[in-house]
């Protein structure tokens, strides 16, 4: 369907752009002090919203994890508590009733019932809750109407930018705002650590659900930096509905304008996460086209910007293709060599299957950029997908050698 | 079944070390020169071998793994041709006839049939083979009963250590002897690059492709190195029956010994090619038992092995347990969170899922060591599984960045 509504980004956007929604941070002390940090926020709607999220697929789910899958039954919730440098995992009964005291506080602080109240945390794993200091930094949260860039700042761990914007949909019929963090311990699915959404649209709930499924699946789901993934990984978002407009239900002209707004807002959030990533000095962005099926794509796309000796050599500004060949080979998607076109940027190393003779300097050239692009066409059917990733370089083994000690 | 027959190591055993097998190397100029480099060597039989092998399960297959596919439907063998520097890799048709060659030019040098000649290549990806320096190097290599060191020698690419290996069953009633080749690019399946075993034995042909299987699951299809998975993964056998005995049929006495003699040096190899991971500056053995089946067991042993922050932690010797749970978790296999007791070394920090005070500066200790061995009990059912590694360096990213330029 085409849309024909404008959907822009805001200039400096964030998760409090949309109409009614507030937030607000503070420095509690569970992460080390340094200059300006925070590590304990809210995010707040003066309405009920429609609300629903993704979790970790892994089977180790934390303990705010387990809370909201268990609130979020219901499709609702008002305010969300966050908090970086503890993840409250793998701490077992008490970690459960850790996130459910912290739910507690910051529903007493807001004057809301605690059912409305979700809970989300990211940090070291396997240490517990500091809730006497959750406890007295809750009491020094204000909340404002443009304390959505305090929130992105006070869930960074290992991040070294907040990632967070707005877009509006045609004259600021509805806006959607969201914040994320990533960096570390990121593949798909679910490839984000944490990530708020809110938007001022009337969504109806069964079409919120499909819609930010639908906008994951071709972003956070097509990002990879190492492989790993968080026992913590949620992609909430809270819809108020003080827009004014009629809720928006799947199949309608709204719906495709919503989507089209949700689906370039995580693009831009993944691809900040990408390039954020552990160590990374550049974004690597891999198309796989020709496919015989968007599952293959994807797994292909996936696969080359998630290999460890691909991420290496574009580290290195070494156009090394045949690990990316390689690599495809390794997805197990339907392939055949003979009929395989492979670009590093505009540089054409491989037609049908053959190495050309190519610029070298021009294809280093390439790899220096900010923004790496590889495409592999396939030529076996029509499907296409792009994913998102980071090199790898000596920073990121320095990072992790060395995150608890 | 109880096996009675003493296994043990020859000293400085190799693939030359069972009766009738020959090996000579030299250096041809495809790799860069340095002191007592090798790149081009052959192995050989006296007489034809019963011979069966595995391949990469990459669906990009390099042109030497193709063409030995081809030629072991007969289940025979005399020779192996294989050089390191160029991997003859995504080369197309052009590739195919340039591996036919190199098994013509050997088999011409040692007096042989064509089609009794396998061949082998390890190193850079889409380069054409150097097929004057092979011909003129195929003419220098001189056999000996004492060559396979030099084949050792001559497959290495980044190795820093030639990986070999003989063990002998019983009063020397047959000996079975190995080389392999691992470093980067390493993971089930099969999780090797080059491995070529040579046996004395008589075995019967049904029985080698069965007993290579066996003894792959528990060895090279068990170590992780990076992720990534090569198009030129081999590991052969050749069996040329001179130590006399009745050809080895699956369920008889000789079969077991025989399956323990080849399990004992595959692990054997296994671990010295996880040892010497590119950059790795220690061997990771990971544990997983009481798993509900051998699948889960395996498949959570490799994923913690494989997991680069649980590698980057223990190169840090950084005693981040909640990494090794995340992994678990990641990995999908049947476990439950409050059931699982975790180890570094006999250091216990989780017990049935809860974090235990453990003596931090103890657990650094066993980080520190050459061998760190990490246990997970999922205390579901009896399956256990051990998976090798190594840990993650700054170095493994500089020795990629910097492979091909």
């Amino acid at each position: 369907m085409e849309v024909n509504t404008r959907i822009e980004f805001i200039t400096s956007g964030t998760l409090t752009s949309p109409r009614g929604f507030y937030a607000g941070a503070t420095y509690a002390g569970i992460k080390k002090k340094t200059d300006g940090v925070l590590d304990l926020a809210i995010l707040f709607s003066e309405v009920q919203c429609a609300a629903t999220a993704l979790f970790t697929n892994n089977r180790m789910k934390a303990a705010p994890v387990l809370l909201c899958q268990q609130r979020l039954k219901t499709g609702k919730a008002a305010a969300v508590v966050v908090n970086s440098g503890c993840a409250n995992a793998f701490t077992g009964e008490a970690g459960l009733a850790d996130a459910a005291e912290m739910a507690d506080l910051a529903a007493t602080g807001i004057g809301l019932s605690p059912e409305d109240v979700l809970v989300a945390s990211t940090g070291v794993t396997g240490e517990p809750l500091p809730l006497k200091l959750i406890r007295a930094g809750i009491k020094q949260i204000a909340l404002s109407a443009d304390g959505g860039h305090d929130l992105a700042k006070a869930i960074m761990t290992t991040d070294t930018v907040p990632k967070e914007a707005a877009v509006s949909a045609g004259d600021n019929e509805f806006i959607i705002g969201g914040a994320a963090k990533g960096s570390g311990m990121i593949h798909p699915d679910l490839a984000t650590l944490l990530c708020f959404l809110t938007t001022d649209a009337g969504v109806d709930i069964a079409f919120l659900i499909e819609s930010l499924k639908k906008a994951a699946d071709t972003s956070f789901n097509m990002v990879s930096i190492d492989g790993d993934t968080s026992p913590n990984d949620t992609v909430l978002i809270m819809a108020n509905g003080l827009a004014g407009n009629e809720p928006i239900k799947a199949g309608s002209e709204q719906a495709e304008v919503f989507q089209q707004a949700l689906d370039h807002l995580c693009s831009y959030l993944a691809k900040s996460i990408a390039r954020d990533g552990e160590g990374a000095t550049k974004l690597i962005e891999v198309t796989v086209s020709g496919a015989v099926s968007l599952d293959d794509a994807r797994r292909a796309a996936r696969t080359v910007v998630s290999s460890p000796l691909v991420k290496a050599a574009v580290h290195g500004n070494d156009p090394n293709w045949g690990r990316i060949i390689a690599a495809v080979g390794r997805s197990g998607v339907e392939a055949v060599e003979s009929k395989i076109d492979l670009y590093l940027g505009d540089i054409c190393p491989v037609k049908a299957g053959s190495p050309k003779p190519f610029d070298r300097k021009a294809a280093v050239e390439v790899l220096k950029k900010d923004a790496v692009s590889i495409s592999v066409n396939l030529n076996l059917g029509t499907a296409t997908a792009t994913a998102w990733g980071c090199d790898l370089s000596e920073e990121y083994v320095t990072i992790n050698s060395e995150y608890t000690t």
